[in-house]
């Protein structure tokens, strides 16, 4: 009997706490926001493969700014991806693309790698990290905060701007996608400039270059770009549409919590924690407007 | 005058710290250990692409007892990939392999998931972790500590026993290799056997599925396997040889302190930090014999 009910006691939390996929379909429709049609940048690869990148002007307004007008200016149309480093990332408009740039674009950006941490609301994420004394979220973006310092956060999946030894030297036109595990010893030294929210396999099942870090060493090897567009200059048709969760309604909460809490059947050890880069913020391609 | 000096103190410690990969290329033979030969996995996939796996038979006997007689019996030629599933995992030998397991396999081996934490010495890392309260390397693999119990971790390119949900379902048949930032919600809750040393673009570059988790859903798209043999069973001239660090040497401390102060040219902020799975050992082929 004792037994019996204990197993009960056990039991009713385990079934009474959602997954996280759980709770994110069933979160009001006022918890998301939508990604403005500008924000959100689309990557056409052979094949009719599409990525779309979703960007970050509030972080990196001056490589945001760079690279908005090199899209309209059809800058990366017919180059190609330059080097995928295994468990690092995929870059493209780098070395390879032998022309200069437009004009009008900002030749030496600032170093965007840090912003002032009370620029936004923070949602803490409880728990350690390996890397700052605090992260959490700001506006639907994974972040660290240290000494009033925040910084975007290389987790898989986010892109950032390639640059050269010196801090002012990456423009926003050579980008990088995270494709492994965290590096996030470059979190503070790199401008994250967005995150890729469609279309991620297509980057990360490349083949891997053979070369030093991942280079293609023949050009015939390098996966074609057809095209990178703001969905805001696309045909209304072929726009997509994305909402990103609101870090600040309730229902992320609990999108943590699940994450953190790992009860279904197939869990006997439930972790109670959770790194950030394994709690993305929940983006969903907007509901078909009745 | 003064800022030269400035400039001159400020570069003298950052020029004498190395690289990790120089103090790995610097570091003496006798921080190396020999891999046996019946320690690797050798899986050929289509196309002469080779994958090495290092089992971890003092972590998870009884599984990598059935491995290796399921490699004996030729039980995984002729298969494929089963699935493939963005910044998670790679699988195989599962559900879409029709046939009875061969005699002699341990059809519900103990769930080895944690072990004894005195049961090899402890080489920690310095840090914080989110899933545990320490971590560390024993005999050569990344480690948390917790309450007495060790586990191995989910990091890129660890390979586990697939499983349902009850704990004693897996055996080894079928099997994962981690693709993506390091699942650790995964560890203590499945049996790790072991990781790739060799040839992991072959399976992390592979097309993602479009089934649910990653599953291809034609028989045709999977990418053929066309044996898995441990290397003690292949002929003298075909065996891969591997070399694992000491991670009780001292050259390890090194590497670890260069993993976690980056210094060199391109490092603007030095991250002072790293996450366990950032700092894989070391492993390499083995030097050719004079």
């Amino acid at each position: 009997m004792l037994i019996l009910l204990l197993a009960a006691l056990q039991s009713t939390p385990a079934a009474a706490l959602p997954s996280p996929g759980q709770v994110v379909a069933q979160s009001p429709a006022s918890a998301w926001q939508d990604i403005p049609a500008d924000e959100l940048l689309v990557m056409s690869l052979a094949g009719g493969k599409r990525v779309v990148i979703q960007l970050a002007p509030s972080f990196a307004p001056v490589h945001v700014k760079n690279i908005r007008q090199l899209a309209a200016d059809h800058w990366w149309d017919h180059t190609g991806i330059d080097r995928v480093h295994d468990n690092y990332v995929v870059q493209w408009g780098g070395a390879t693309v032998p022309k200069p740039l437009p004009a009008g674009i900002q030749q030496h950006p600032p170093a965007e790698y840090t912003f002032a941490s009370d620029k936004h609301r923070l949602h803490t994420l409880d728990g350690r990290d390996a890397y700052a004394p605090r992260v959490g979220y700001m506006q639907g973006w994974p972040v660290a905060i240290d000494a009033g310092q925040g910084t975007l956060l290389h987790c898989y999946g986010m892109v950032g701007a390639g640059r050269e030894n010196s801090p002012d030297t990456g423009t926003g036109a050579e980008l990088y996608a995270v494709i492994g595990h965290a590096p996030r010893h470059l979190d503070r030294n790199m401008a994250l400039v967005g995150r890729v929210v469609e279309g991620m396999g297509w980057l990360s099942g490349l083949p891997r270059g053979t070369g030093s870090a991942g280079m293609y060493e023949h050009a015939a090897e390098r996966p074609p770009i057809e095209s990178i567009r703001l969905a805001s200059e696309l045909p209304q048709g072929e726009r997509p549409h994305y909402q990103v969760m609101d870090v600040h309604a309730p229902v992320f909460a609990d999108y943590l919590k699940a994450r953190a809490n790992r009860r279904d059947e197939f869990f006997i050890h439930n972790p109670q924690a959770v790194d950030i880069c394994n709690a993305p913020v929940p983006v969903r391609p907007s509901p078909a407007q009745p």
